[in-house]
């Protein structure tokens, strides 16, 4: 994913605080976090945690972006020249019918942070630019389908939320419910969305 | 929204420590929760709360069931005779053009919980339940139509998780993010969809 936010360099200090805190996090879940637990997971005291972040919510703050950075390391929404095709790539990076490990434990790390983002104003920054970001590459590639007369005369921004809450609403499904399978039967209701109302039919 | 699961009844003590939950979730979040600031919202002591609940855990899981019977009494997916209207209904039911500002923050509030379910059993069986039983409205609406002929002999479970997908990912965005038209977006486009795609075309 192209973004124009800078990456976080990471000290390895820095680097193993923060794989310990998504350790923590996954174990205890947001509201169960602190320092303590992130400290046992380090296998360090307290002290070399607060060396680095005055606060709990600083070392938060800076997880935040280690967790976005993975996030869009991830995703690959590259396009080529085949509208239909980026989109339906883009579709399956955002919303893999079969997710490995790393990705399930990425999108349960990505849910927690999110979730404080209907108090914390920094939070909810952060995931108004990824969404925005999101929604400006699905717009484009719809946008060039409609350029090269693939796609229908359709207005590309409201496929482009549709597209998004679908792929959103789908990863939050599965990460918060017991649905396994609902998560690929959505994906393949949008995918053939697009091939039967997005594409003209000549 | 029509359910299996008994209602609570709550007496009069218990509702007003719901209420002070309620508000103090708004204010904190989930993570800043504390038995402390929820008596203080209670307007008394500490000891007051520790009565009718052991631990700050049992008071999370009756607050749950609080908030999901606040929220299926203001879902109201009673249908008619008119798949297509029913379906349409249904999905402003779900997803609102304009929220009032009790329905912003019971939303704050279900998403907040919501996060919970990624390490926690009971809340994920939660909204497991609930996501079933919305999916099911929404399928047998599809089905209906389907068996009347106002619908394409399309897979309705397919469809029915692409719209709950859809009024989900579109919810969580605009409580999480500062995109407040985007869940407007989506909402035009997939009803489109159902005009468009669903309807058979005579």
């Amino acid at each position: 994913m192209t973004t124009d936010q800078r990456k976080e360099s990471w000290s390895t200090a820095e680097e193993e605080i923060m794989q310990a805190t998504y350790r923590a996090l996954l174990e205890y879940g947001y509201a169960g976090l602190s320092i303590s637990r992130i400290a046992d997971e380090l296998g360090k005291s307290k002290a070399a945690i607060y060396h680095h972040y005055d606060t709990k919510d600083d070392l938060m703050i800076t997880f935040l972006k280690f967790t976005v950075d993975r996030f869009e390391e991830t995703i690959d929404t590259e396009t080529g020249d085949e509208p239909v095709e980026d989109l339906k790539h883009a579709i399956e990076e955002l919303l893999p019918l079969q997710r490995d490990e790393e990705q399930r434990r990425l999108q349960m790390v990505l849910v927690s942070l999110r979730s404080q983002a209907v108090t914390n104003e920094t939070f909810r920054e952060q995931f108004t630019q990824i969404d925005k970001q999101l929604a400006a590459t699905i717009r484009s590639i719809v946008d060039r389908g409609i350029d090269e007369g693939t796609f229908r005369d359709i207005d590309s921004s409201r496929v482009a939320e549709h597209i998004l809450a679908t792929v959103n609403g789908a990863m939050y499904g599965r990460t918060t419910t017991d649905r396994h399978n609902t998560a690929a039967a959505a994906r393949v209701s949008l995918v053939s969305y697009i091939d039967t109302e997005l594409k003209r039919h000549s």
